[in-house]
This record gives C-alpha cells, sequence and structure tokens, in this order.
C-alpha cells in the first residue's frame, strides 16, 4: 500500500459527470473511502473484468463507507468513445454509480487525470482513504480477495489520519 | 457481523491435526484472525468453492495476521471419509495449512465441534478475531470479495478488544 | 433442427464488410457450413458470450468445413453503433473473421437482414449447411457442447443434400 | 481422430457396475457411440473437468444414440478409493449413468482395463463409434465445443463402418 501522507490526493479533471446529481469531487468525499474504476468502454478487460468488480464494491460495502466511481480516460479511439457512446455503454451494462468523463488535453492523446495521476493504461484501479489520500493503483486485472481486504483496511482507517492495527494507533 | 464479546470461543475438539506440527488451539493462535473452513471431502460445494477460497485466502493475507485452519467435520458416510481417505485428499489437492479431524461422538452421527458450534452443515466459514472470539459463521458458499473484507476488517482491530473505525476507537 | 428444405437462404443485406477481401456472399461459400453470430458491439451478452463463441468455433472446425462471420445488426442507439466504432471493437477484441454491418432500413430502426430473417434480437447464431439453408436459428446464450455438436452434424452431411446418419441415408 | 478399423475395441474388464441394470458390455451397445470418461474420485480435473463434462454430454445427446458411462480406473491410493467410497461419490455428485469399477490387477497398481487400453492417467475420454471401435482417447482437460463435434461426428456415421461427409460416401 502507499504510504500514507498529509496531502490528500489532486482533483479529477471531468469533463461531465454521468448518472450523478451534478460534479463529484474528492474534496465532497472526504471521510468516505473511495474507489476509483479507470476504464474505456471498449478495453476487453475493463468490459469483463473492471466494471463487474466496481459493481460488486457498490453491492459489498455500505455507501457510508465506500464511495465508487468510474472514470472515462479515453486516450486512444477518441472518434468513437464520445460521451453519448458512454452513455449507451452505461445504459446498456446498467451501471448505476456516478461516472466522470476525464478531460481530453489538447497537448495530446492522454486526458488530464489520466496524466495528473500517472496512469499506464486502464484498467486501473485507484482508492482513496478517508482523507482523501490516494492509497492504492492498481493496473490490470486485481482479485476480488484482495480488492476487498484492501478497501475494508481503508474502511478501518480513521478519518484524521490515525490508524490503528495489531496493536498500535499511529498518527 | 457477531457483536464482539468478552468471551472467546471454546476449543476445537479434534482427534488429530494434519499438515501441522503438533495440535492447534485457538488459545495458541490469540492474536491473529483465524478462517476454519470447515469441509467435508466428499461434499461438492466444499471441494469447488470452500478449498479454493481457503486456499486464497492463504495467499492473500500475511501469516502473521491470518491464520487459516480446515476442520474435517464428517457428519455423514463417516465409512468413507476416513483419516487415511483425508491425507489422499490433502496430497492431491495441495493442501498445506492445516486440517483438524472433527472428533467423532458417541451420541450420534454429528462430531464433537461441529455439535458445539452449532453448524448447519458444510462447507461453513468461521471467523474469529484477535481476541478469540468468534464473529462470522457463514453456511454455504460465501463470495470472495466479502470474506476478503470480513477478514481485513478483523485484522484492522487490535487485539485487546478495542477497536477502531469511523472516526472512534470502543472498548 | 430446423428440417432441410430445397431453399437455399436468402442472401444478407450488407452495407459493407470488414475483415474481408470483398464482398462475402452465402452462395459463394456454397459446400461449406456456415456460423453467423449477429451481435451488437454494446450488447452485453453478445460481448461475453456470442463472440468468444465465435472464436472457439473459429479454432475448433477446419476452415474448409466451416465458415465463422459476424453480422452487425445494429437495431438501437445507431447512432453510437457506428462502422467507425465497429472497426475499433474489431480491433480491440482481436477479431479475425469476416463481419458484415447489416444494411440499414429506411423503414425503421431494423436492418434489413434481420428483419428478413425475422432475428428476435442479439445475439443470434445462424447455422447454414452446406447447401445454404438455413437449419439453426438460436438466440440468447447457447451452450459450448450443444453448438459443437450441431456444426458437426451439419459438416458430416453431404451438400447435395442427401444426408446420412444412425443406419440411413435419405434424400 | 483414429482411422477406423474393423477391430471393435476389447471389452471392459469390470469388477462391478454401480448404477446400472446388471453388466454393461460394449457388445450390447454396439449401434450407439459410446463416451467413457475414465477417472478416480479423488483426482481434482476428473472432479472439476471430466465428470461435469459427461453430465453435459448425457444432456445433450439424445441416448438412443450416446451412451455415457464412467470407468473408476484407481491406480494409486487403492486403500480409500474403495468401491463404497465410490458409492458415497456417486450419490454425493449426482450421477446417474453406469460407473464401472475397473478390475484391479495382481500385477500392479494399474488396473486391468486401464492397462489394457494403455491410458496414461486420469481423466481420459474415450469415444467409440456405432461399430464399438474406440476412434478418440483424450488425455487430460478436453474443451466442451470439440467434444460435442467429436461426439455429434460419430453420432453422423452410419453404424456398418461406411460414412458419409464433404461429398462422398466411403466404406
Amino acid at each position: 500500500m502507499i504510504p500514507r501522507s498529509v496531502n490528500a490526493a489532486p482533483e479529477f479533471e471531468v469533463a461531465a459527470w454521468l448518472n450523478a446529481h451534478g460534479p463529484v469531487s474528492l474534496a465532497a468525499l472526504r471521510g468516505k473511502v473511495v474507489a476509483v474504476y479507470a476504464f474505456q468502454m471498449l478495453c476487453p478487460a475493463c468490459v469483463s473484468h473492471g466494471i463487474p468488480q466496481a459493481k460488486k464494491v457498490r453491492e459489498t460495502f455500505a455507501r457510508d463507507d465506500v464511495e465508487v466511481l468510474g472514470l472515462h480516460t479515453v486516450f486512444e479511439h477518441h472518434a468513437v468513445m464520445t460521451p453519448a457512446a458512454l452513455e449507451v455503454f452505461i445504459h446498456e451494462y446498467r451501471i448505476d454509480f456516478p461516472i466522470g468523463i476525464d478531460r481530453p488535453s489538447d497537448k495530446g492523446p492522454v486526458p488530464q487525470t489520466m496524466d495528473r495521476y500517472q496512469l499506464r493504461g486502464t484498467p486501473t484501479l485507484l482508492l482513496f482513504d478517508r482523507s482523501g489520500v490516494l492509497r492504492q493503483k492498481i493496473f490490470g486485472i486485481a482479485d476480488d480477495m484482495r480488492v476487498g481486504a484492501l478497501i475494508a483496511q481503508l474502511v478501518a482507517e480513521t478519518a484524521d489520519g490515525s490508524h490503528c492495527d495489531d496493536g498500535a494507533c499511529r498518527l
């Protein structure tokens, strides 16, 4: 796990949020663990593993503890993975958690949040703790049990940065 | 989750331990979370789900935090699910965690630990916290992500009974 | 199985063929069994079952005996399931058999071949015998073993319409 | 596929048949395709793949065309894979096709039918044509679609040895 730090992660640069009542921000989710699935709608492993796992996280954990978000980080085939196509994808795959559209960059094909977070590709799972600090960045297919354990570990931490485990509580 | 209590769970009544250097006791494992898979070697769901999940728990969590045990709770077909047959099963299925043989009862077909813990059948997953208190009893097929989360939640608790979550630490 | 008839099935009305050297016609494939997977690129069961099964048919049977085709029968969300989007889908999912784009109709959302063949939706598997007669139309998820058996049964038939089985050869 | 021959395969040497009304013989099944799954009840791949596939063959093909048999070829751990243990296995795994117990040899651990058929281990699938000739011997995990195709191909053959395919009928 990425060591804890005092620094909350940067906000997402998102052109629009789907399945959401207004913009979503990490700041507004402070206090909850946030699981973010970066994906592309035509990326096979995202469709077969990432999105189903995101749904399972949504079913497994309480909404008071864990927020699940998708982030559509299109870095190739921009002409067809459009917002309109994404809306159809969300409808057909019955996704009900908020999906942000990573804001395109005028410097190249990689969108702004993907660049800011230095993602290597899709799918990538980002886990933020209750203080908004990025604690996990998993590229590729992640095992369900491991993801369940990582999220539960973050859920068990306190929001102010202290952390109790195995006989000790640290700052 | 079963509420915490001050009472550690009763010890297992085991006729013999396989894959172990001498007897295993819950008391000696105090300080660790213990995941116990009660199974029968000829129970289909135990073979297809319980045992593979037990192996995955063993791979996912550190040995310092989590102990994985099997408990062969034979309550039917005693004549063929013998200790000798179990040894072959363990060998063929490449199980490397300790397996206890639940001690037969002279009162009926249900063995002693199974009776003491009031198990409804196999497979059953028992989760004990670091203080030796039984916290989960799941009969049937359990989802990998949920099991990962439940174990991690117990791992995050302290051994002395205090428990920190979501902004507070309780006794 | 649909009874044999003397009538070959009607040709596909296709706007364009991808992964092909020029147009594909059922007439030109006479002599081979033809397995056609009607799909939409944003239909979940097509992506999780239909396309992988089509690939497996391609691997299991010899090209001399069996041709595998895809047919993109877009009957909803036409604005995003465009030919350009389909090309990306084919690339990302590494599909190497020919894919026809069912020709849109000016009478409604259902494309022309889908209408002509009275398909109920996607995925649908169409099996044509060596004489070009439609023999199976399976809507929804089809079992691999059953599909393997149905295709092999057609492969074993002769092209001229006679058919030997179980002790007899019929016209 | 093993070439056709004029020689029917040798009979099985079986100590007892379970799930059967009296002895089963290849001779008595002449006219049907016969799929035989050689297995051991404590062989993991037999339990996870062989037996489920045998059940699927039973569901996919008509009883008039295809007979499914199991053959318990115990070549190791004889003391625990006994007939009594096999009966429990058949009951717990809800197997309803006939299972023969390969007759032990007094020359070594390999039972008589396994030796006669020169099997390399378990699981092994044996396919006999309508004339009782062994046509396939597949050791290890076999793909469902391929097995469906191989059986259907044999089903399509005539019993007297003539064989029609692809434009010709041969002796």
